[in-house]
């Protein structure tokens, strides 16, 4: 089976041009099959701000009313993702950038009955894996801006970790999917206070350890039940790690491995 | 040889959620391979307007500085370029919304040493061909964002008609072009003020005729100049027409043709 790596980036990385500069042209140099997942940064809410569109913050998530989802729409699938495409053309990567309602490639449906309104957030139904794999077969790698539709007319935001499961899981039919997080981290730390306490791997049982005594940081803690949902659905591996290592994570020699062959 | 029809929206459509929604309908009953064209509409003056970004415009053209590339290729590639998308698969065509950069699809190179500097302009040197056709050979749409780039990671603002044009030339040895250009009037008219006075067919010599007696309207004279470079470049027809008649001008029934066949 060929490889395929499904890597995440955030907006501490989108936020900063060198360092985005810098993770493109590591992730352009990989030469396995890839796919890109990013995030948003800060730039939807400085447009929204400009414009003076109240962002409404519930738990530290952001609701997408309508303005909001037209600027996400705006910033994600336009600006970020056509950027980050031309930033790859350019290190001589051939990539192509979409969001979900391109060929069909994310179908959703908007949240309903949860607590909290959200507003237009998409939870994933169905991932076009038939397409995605014709992409990657004609030497195309592919950037997904975190933008759904429900197929019915309406686009819909979806958080980015949950768009790089769903991608991860649904190709690993085809590839031997090792699905990355990158972050501002080195990997999933022992010690919060310490950069350099990495845990090279984390096990179910391993991580129930760490569960229990409180080692592990609340913020890590539904990164890593999302890891453990990959492999358990057939990602061969869940790597955590810094997206300033791109070039050691893909060689699984730094970053917190999650798999369930440990 | 298959049909290809290049297809090419303006402001006046895009503005107009009821009758953008109907033209997404008829696009989508073309049996026919089929491309999609989108100009920019007056969101992207309005996101600028209110981010405080002054809009500067020489002869009815916008200077596309840093700030403004940034606004427009938010509002074309994203807002624009997605909601048309999600509305083609609601209405059951399967359409993906491509920009320039994307499989390097349109390469350009910024304007320079021309009288006025309109700044992140693109004219385009290359159209990936081998990639639009097999993209339309998997039976999906492609709709196109006026963004372009130069393959050294500067996305460029390019004119949508010229877009269409080359687009439409581009495809010429794989497929019977037509090259359409939708706007809000029923053809090209033979009197200004009568709506009705739509010239059915438009041959060089009548052109010549036409513009030596003043007959068509300033405005209209670059659309014909591009039609006739195009017909003159191996595209079998243009067609000027109504966006609300796309069902009768793909039938060749309404709308000013021009072609080097009359």
């Amino acid at each position: 089976m060929e490889k395929l790596f499904v890597i995440k980036i955030g907006g501490n990385i989108i936020d900063d041009e060198i360092k985005l500069l810098s993770f493109i042209k590591d992730f352009a140099a990989i030469k396995a099959n890839k796919i890109l997942i990013h995030g948003g940064g800060k730039l939807a809410t400085k447009v929204a701000e400009a414009m003076g569109i109240e962002q409404q913050m519930v738990d530290g998530r952001r609701i997408t009313d309508a303005e909001t989802l037209k600027i996400v729409t705006m910033v994600y699938a336009g600006y970020i993702n056509k950027n980050i495409v031309a930033g790859l053309q350019a290190a001589g990567c051939n990539a192509i950038g979409l969001c979900g309602a391109d060929a069909n490639v994310m179908k959703a449906h908007k949240r309903a009955g949860a607590a909290i309104d959200y507003g237009f957030v998409g939870d994933i139904d169905a991932v076009n894996n038939v397409f995605i794999k014709s992409v990657l077969d004609n030497n195309n790698s592919i950037v997904f801006a975190p933008i759904t539709h429900n197929a019915q007319g309406q686009l819909l935001n979806t958080n980015a970790d949950t768009v790089a499961n769903e991608i991860a899981v649904a190709m690993k039919d085809y590839y031997e999917v090792t699905l990355i997080y990158c972050f501002e981290k080195d990997g999933v730390l022992m010690n919060a206070n310490d950069d350099t306490s990495v845990i090279p791997s984390i096990s179910k049982e391993s991580f129930e350890t760490l569960k229990s005594g409180n080692i592990i940081s609340a913020g890590m803690i539904p990164k890593l039940d999302n890891a453990f949902a990959a492999v358990n659905a057939g990602v061969k591996q869940v790597i955590i790690g810094n997206a300033e290592k791109l070039n050691t994570l893909i060689q699984y020699q730094t970053g917190t491995v999650i798999s369930n062959e440990y």
